[in-house]
Parts: C-alpha cells; structure tokens; sequence
C-alpha cells in the first residue's frame, strides 16, 4: 500500500531489509531521518558507505578492520604466543572489554554447522591453521557455547592436538550473579562437572 | 573503549544516535552493513539522503511528501470538504490504512504540550485555520488520547467554532477485539460514558 510519497516509502522499505528493523521501527526511522538535520543525514551515510568500502579483514587474525593489520595484531604489547580463537568481530570485543586478555584473537567468522550447510572451509579456519608455524604456545578456543559453538572447538581441538600446541576450551558454568534457579539443567550440569576444588 | 578500527566505531556511533538503536543493535547493524553487498550500502546511504533533501511539507495539508502537493491533497476522488486532523504523517497513514475515510486530513506535526514548551504556534495550526475559509463542512479532530492529544484537540474545537464549522472527535473506548481486564479505568469509563443505544 502505497501510503506516504515515493521518497518516503522507498526509504521506509530500504530500512525494514536490515536486520531488527520491522515496519513500525522503519517508519518511526524515516520520519526520524527526513526531520534531522541534512548536514547530519548526510554524515551518517557517508560514513556507511565509507565503512563498507574499506573495511577488510585483518591479514593476521581476519577481524574486520580499516589497516591491513588491525591494532590488536600490531600492538607491540600484544602476546603472540596465545591465540584466542572466536567466532565474530562482536565475541573479541567482548572479550577486549574484560582487559585482561594480552594475548592475540583469531575470527572464524562463522562456526561449523552441518544443520545450515557450513563446513570447515566456509569458515577463517585455513587462515588459523597457518598462523600454528610460528611460535604459537597455546590456543584457547572461545567458541560460543551452542551446539555449532562446540562442534568447531572439537574440530579445531583435533586439527591443533597433533602439532604439540596446547589447546585449551573457556569454561562453561553459571554465569556470575546468575540465580541458579533460573539456569537450564545443561549449564548447571556443565558447572557441576567443571567443579573447582577451593 | 575503542573496540574496534576507526570506521567501524564510527559507523556505529552514527547508527546509535538513531532512535530506539541501542548500543548492541547498532554493533549488529554495523556489521550486517559491512557484510552487504556495497551496491546494497551505496543504495540505502543515497535514499536516505535523497529522502532528507527531497521531502518538504505539502503546502495544503502540511504532511511529508517529495511534490509540493500530497497525492491526498490533489486527488480528485477525495472529499475536500470534510478534513481530518492528526498529529503525524504515521496517524494520517493509520487511519489511511483502514482505506474507509475519504475526506483529506491536515498534520498538526506535534500536540500542544505546556509541559514539553509546545504551544498552539508551535505546531501546523495555523495553516489548518487559514484552510477553513474555503467550503469545509467538518473538522474531525483525531489527535492521539493523550493529555497533550486531548488539550489539543480542546484548543482547536474553540478555534473552529465560532466559524459555524461542525467539528467532531472520534470517539474514545474500549479497542476492538480489547479484552476488558486488561483495559486501563480511563478507557473503561470513557466507554461507559460514549455508550450507544442498541
């Protein structure tokens, strides 16, 4: 139904094809867009389509970056030696927020998953593989917790184990603050058998 | 914390200043637009500021439109006669949607809100004044039911009728397919008092 002018719908209907954007969000976006100001707009749009130009893969951990190199891989302070292997751009910065991590990350862009046709080579998995010669020490896999999350850290386990590097999973167990009551029968039994003498 | 290269937080604060993104959608977003074929991107960024530069007030009924002209306004088919007044474009659509009304409409762009600092000049009323001297027969007042919506649509039934202009409300209750329980007391008591003999 066309209801509000060309302009305005095709607008409306280019916002509701990104994701969590349904129609009612589109047409309170629109109206949004249409009333600030065009110095503004205009920004805003530059700078997605600047984004999506030069943003690229990291050369060394495949994280989205505008470098060759992200800042991560070229930091001086960074340990090479320790390879956190995880699955987006989101999962390493959420890991980047903690501090404490000096070590390196590796973004797999994806996880294995037979269900929706992903192999291991839909996946950054190569790109790991090669980054073993070097004098790598341990690699921590800090793939998500879900069923694709897990059948990717056993195959990276298995492809790891024979080169001597040891690999190592981040636990799983209830969440810090969380009421038991409240956590599925799968976490509290993962959290019982990770138990930690004190 | 600069989790990420330049360009990618860039765009990201940009999606965020946007209502209702928060600071996880607008990382979601981020990433789902560098993913986008950049054809895609160029499209959406160009509509938008096309939208921003293009669309500008009708000059009859005030709603956003890219012709100086809605197509409402200059439709033959409507009923010039009888003008329906709403707060914004997305009640004109609302009520457009239900394709039963045929008169024209004329958006306020606002409700008068002493709170807010919004007062009767602050919003499209008097282009809705200057639009009386022609031969409207009614003004239906359909501002939200709202305490700024209702003292709006108070202050524009005193303007209207000393004209000898009929001005009507639509009609305030309980929504339909409504389940009673759940119906706050001001709407049941609204109901109650707009009761209809069967």
């Amino acid at each position: 139904m066309n209801l509000y002018s060309g302009l305005i719908n095709k607008l409306i209907e280019e916002l509701e094809s990104l994701p969590g954007i349904g129609s009612k969000s589109a047409q309170r976006l629109a109206f949004h867009i249409i009333g600030m100001p065009e110095e503004k707009v205009n920004r805003i749009a530059t700078t997605m389509m600047d984004a999506r130009h030069n943003v690229r893969y990291c050369q060394c951990c495949c994280t989205l970056t505008d470098k060759e190199i992200c800042p991560i891989c070229s930091s001086p302070n960074r340990d090479k030696t320790t390879i956190m292997v995880v699955e987006t751009p989101r999962d390493l910065a959420a890991y980047e927020k903690t501090g404490r991590f000096e070590g390196v990350y590796h973004v797999l862009h994806g996880a294995i998953s037979p269900m929706l046709g992903i192999g291991p080579n839909d996946i950054r998995l190569k790109e790991l593989i090669s980054r073993l010669q070097g004098d790598v020490k341990e690699v921590i896999i800090a793939t998500n917790s879900s069923l694709e999350g897990e059948t990717t850290a056993m195959y990276i386990s298995k492809l790891v184990k024979p080169t001597g590097i040891k690999v190592s999973r981040i636990a799983s167990g209830v969440p810090v603050g969380g009421d038991l009551e409240y956590i599925d029968e799968v976490t509290l039994l993962r959290a019982l058998e990770g138990r930690i003498e004190l």
